[in-house]
């Protein structure tokens, strides 16, 4: 079987939120698994000047309304956060705990922190959010509080957005396909094409 | 019929020349014209804090290689003009001066100023040279040269510029279908089904 594609994306990010519900079936559509690897764009942005879509004058209003429109049009719940963006440290560091132990459950875990920010509204910048929304899928509430705590998966969030700025990423999504580079959801159908093709 | 729907663009935008191939025949399958907005994005962009995608560290390498890769995925001929971005108040003060006297002759010289410049690697930022495309579909050149100093058309560009501005518009390509903003030739998917079912 050929390598995963690899799929980075942020916890606050609309756009990779509607990447993360569609990117497995494509990959699978084509014998393929993906790697997920969540990043803090906050970190990224440093390097490239970036800054919240939703800060920039007219383009702020504009991404607001497209992130709903988009998710309607691909049809994907989604309801605007009451408090955008947040810090996803602790999401993306439950992710990386699981995964050492679970790189299945770690893909669930995403999947329920993405589906409480962007479905229910709920913060998930908080360690105590992280952990309900992982005992609500069977981890130890008390365990995950300590890992976030952890340095070793402090040190892991780091060496993976480190890792990711290596390999160029600049944004969220952001997809590497046998090394061909493809950010933002609306590049999935070019995904699709390539893993069908090979490139072009 | 219905009015036409808005079509925004910069002569120097790869994303802006990619729907300026499509634009026009989707719009029809609805039933629907399209009037064209040649805009200068330097000066929406002292709105937006925006710069040119080409000069933003990572960014930069990764849009080279998506004009490319997304124009061959539509099966549009590109090639990556050797001077990138060049100034369009030349182009677009032509497009405005044809208007005046045909609105049709004024889409075909924009697609042609387009075309020398995304396929043909001319640099039409030089009056001459747009000059030179214009006498190429009839146009007289020395009246064009006349026409690109003339403060009437300046100042015309400056208010298209305005009106952009005031519009929301903040990048290329910008499409507004009934008063719904698109920004990007990705989201022309979405254009082609808010004109079939009139939004979501």
């Amino acid at each position: 079987m050929p390598a995963p594609i690899d799929f980075y994306f942020d916890f606050s990010s609309p756009y990779g939120y509607l990447a993360s519900v569609k990117i497995d079936k494509l990959a699978e559509n084509h014998g393929r698994a993906v790697g997920w690897h969540p990043i803090l764009l906050g970190v990224v942005f440093k390097q490239t000047g970036g800054q919240p879509l939703t800060t920039i004058p007219l383009k702020g209003d504009y991404s607001k309304r497209d992130f709903a429109r988009t998710a309607a049009f691909l049809s994907i719940e989604f309801k605007m956060p009451s408090t955008f963006p947040i810090a996803t440290q602790q999401a993306s560091r439950a992710f990386y705990w699981v995964q050492q132990q679970n790189p299945g459950a770690a893909k669930a875990l995403a999947k329920a922190l993405f589906r409480s920010y962007f479905v229910e509204d709920r913060n998930i910048s908080s360690a105590e959010t992280v952990a309900v929304v992982a005992a609500g899928l069977g981890h130890d509430r008390a365990a995950m509080l300590a890992a976030l705590n952890d340095p070793a998966i402090k040190d892991k969030l780091r060496q993976e957005c480190d890792a990711a700025i290596a390999k160029g990423v600049f944004g969220s999504p952001y997809i590497i396909v046998d090394g061909e580079p493809f950010w933002g959801s609306d590049r999935l159908d070019q995904v699709d094409k390539w893993l069908e093709t090979g490139g072009w």
